[in-house]
């Protein structure tokens, strides 16, 4: 502990300003897509990405093996979950990180060699993420699923949308998701567990182009109701965003701001500008969440997923009083969801520049968690998500909002005051 | 005036109570589109409606004027807007208000005979709305504006984009209205000054049935960038769904309910559900308008269009605090907005049961206005609105928030008690 933890009130150190300014004035733009081997740095059809902190294949959350068992057998390695799970613990597959290959994933975050992904550039910097297409609710291989129709959507995702989305996303140019997201904040988006109004944007922006690529009709359609249909088609955007942003501020190598907030579903790990790629990790937990009818928390697996870099920024339960109606998706009254995400602004830097909320007098979303404010006030913060089963093959079973443990915080403010 | 005005904490007649419910409880769906001269009662070639009470050629203001011509060209009864203002003046043209043929337009309101029109079907009665195609914002046939480019983007929508949507809308099956208002005002969304996300919504439901029709790949994307690039594409749906309600309440024939509110640039004029189709009006004016730069109150033409049948069941300036973000559009600051917009409790009958606020914690809007609690209290009706230039041509000039002036509740009240 330092002797003096930083007052919220006090001015962000020099070091902190310059990390808040990146996070405010990064400018990801959505270039297109590609297979992950073809463009995550260090891919191989060997090695499988997940969410959260690194995790050996024995320690792992059931949902995590399940999903990876299914992401083997739709690489084509295997013709069986049951052979998948057998190549899986053989040594033969290497597992990493999908923050460590400046990728992110939804819950279990399973991203393999084939898989398409968003192709999200930080204009400033070059500095690509890597994110890949929103399978949509219920059985879907991030909650753990990995039956016969789950595998068959992500070949179809593979064969046939990618396919058909790559080129109308040529036609449609660099797509500015910043300005997308901001404007989602005016629609009733916190762009993390609500997504339909950036959804619509985005499909707005992809469905002229798609016809403009004059593919068969039935194909377009098909992607367009797939699309339509799928109200959290925009996460993987959000994500692909939030990880953009996150790489150009981690670039700075200074600050004591957190740059990533992940978990694995066994343990939840942070890490922070001046610090690197080094994780930070507490054990995972399930709390305060609103389970779907004939769920309980005795099979709720525990927090999981990349897709909490979108708070890291300032959005998903960070930006709650942009999306009031949220509450009927993951239970609390309004008042008390927005009082909760308003408490956030005790342990960040400021308020973004860029994402506004107007039923806040446009008062900017509290960004730029500082790990000293963290463990100063014991307050943890927050993250919008949902739960997947730890039966493997049932999917989602709830969604709400969970805390971020001061485990990792403290961890990572005794390396800091190790570093000065 | 009555001996005793109903104090706003009285519980209402049955008769209000009724007519309220009908307000709730309507069931408008989009069924299709036609031609005006197809499917609206009593309409002929030699026939234009227009916004706002009934208003004779000679006194109409110079906005309507230049959209009747306008109007004239299209339909190919003449070749010059100078020759139209002439066939207009002739007497061989007739004139009369949308709202007396279960018709509305924005602003100027002009419909003629072969313009396509939405078909919204209340389900309860059968009784049907009929509104023309939203043309996008600056230079439109509403506003007054009847160059080459206007007349030509009408004759596309006549001849190439109904033919499109037409059976598109038969693809998508009878569209529920007033669910997707319900969505758009969990959405930022006030359905008549922002339609973002409405028309977001309409979009998503149409662009794959529009691709279902199998037409060819450049007309199909040249349909969907037309609506994918106006913002107010769903205001004429918005219009036609609160017209279908008011049809509705109006049927009942009883309760001391608004049922229209519209104005003509010169009158404005009401209608009560317990009074029939009589008009009660009184002189238009401008107020408290926000002007584009460049322009200001001398070239203002004053209250004109029937699209406040959106405040007539409750939305619109009803609802500002709905849509926070309309405060950039249409000026003042949020709190401000809905504060005033708050006000219209003090005049209404009740909580609108369908149309709820999440950040009012759900309240419903304020619905039914009672021209009782309107004469009693002095509190003026707001609707949000668009500024037309006076001079022919120009096009919007502005847009705010203004008042329905109290002599026509006035006006309705000597009839009422004249009647009781």
């Amino acid at each position: 502990m330092p002797a003096q933890p930083l007052a919220s009130s006090a001015p962000p150190s020099d070091a902190m300003q310059a990390a808040f300014d990146r996070l405010c004035d990064a400018q990801p733009m959505l270039i297109g897509m590609a297979r992950a081997g073809d463009v995550i740095p260090g891919m191989r059809h060997d090695l499988v990405l997940h969410a959260g902190p690194p995790i050996a294949w024995e320690g792992m959350a059931s949902a995590m093996r399940a999903a990876i068992c299914g992401g083997l057998v739709f690489e084509g390695l295997c013709d069986t979950v049951e052979e998948a799970g057998r190549l899986a613990a053989s040594g033969r597959i290497a597992f990493a990180p999908a923050h460590d290959h400046d990728a992110a994933g939804a819950m279990a975050g399973v991203i393999t060699a084939s898989m398409p992904v968003f192709v999200v550039e930080e204009r400033k910097s070059g500095l690509r993420a890597y994110v890949g297409v929103n399978e949509g609710l219920g059985k879907a291989l991030r909650f753990g699923a990995n039956g016969p129709e789950v595998i068959e959507r992500l070949r179809w995702i593979r064969d046939a949308l990618q396919p058909l989305l790559q080129p109308a996303l040529e036609i449609c140019g660099p797509i500015d998701l910043k300005q997308m997201i901001a404007e989602a904040l005016r629609r009733g988006d916190e762009v993390h567990n609500r997504n339909k109004s950036a959804t619509s944007q985005f499909f707005r922006e992809i469905a002229p182009a798609l016809v403009a690529t004059r593919a068969p009709h039935d194909e377009i359609e098909r992607a367009l109701r797939f699309i339509s249909g799928n109200d959290h088609f925009f996460l993987s955007l959000s994500i692909a965003h939030a990880k953009a942003v996150s790489l150009y501020v981690e670039q700075l190598g200074a600050g004591d701001i957190v740059t990533v907030m992940a978990g694995n579903g066994v343990e939840v790990g942070i890490r922070v500008a001046s610090l690197g790629k080094k994780w930070f990790t507490a054990p995972a937990s399930v709390a305060n969440v609103k389970f779907f009818e004939g769920h309980g928390e005795e099979e709720a697996t525990p927090t999981m997923g990349d897709s909490y870099i979108t708070e890291s920024i300032g959005l998903g339960a960070f930006a709650l009083a942009a999306a009031p109606a949220i509450s009927s998706f993951i239970g609390g009254t309004v008042e008390e969801l927005i009082a909760r995400s308003e408490r956030m602004r005790e342990i960040t830097v400021g308020e973004h520049r860029h994402f506004r909320i107007p039923a806040l007098g446009y008062k900017g979303v509290p960004s730029g968690i500082s790990v000293r404010k963290v463990v100063a006030s014991g307050i943890n913060p927050l993250i919008n998500t949902g739960i997947a089963s730890r039966i493997p093959g049932v999917g989602q079973i709830g969604a709400g909002v969970q805390e971020i443990p001061l485990g990792c915080f403290t961890a990572a403010l005794a390396a800091l005051d190790q570093q000065s």
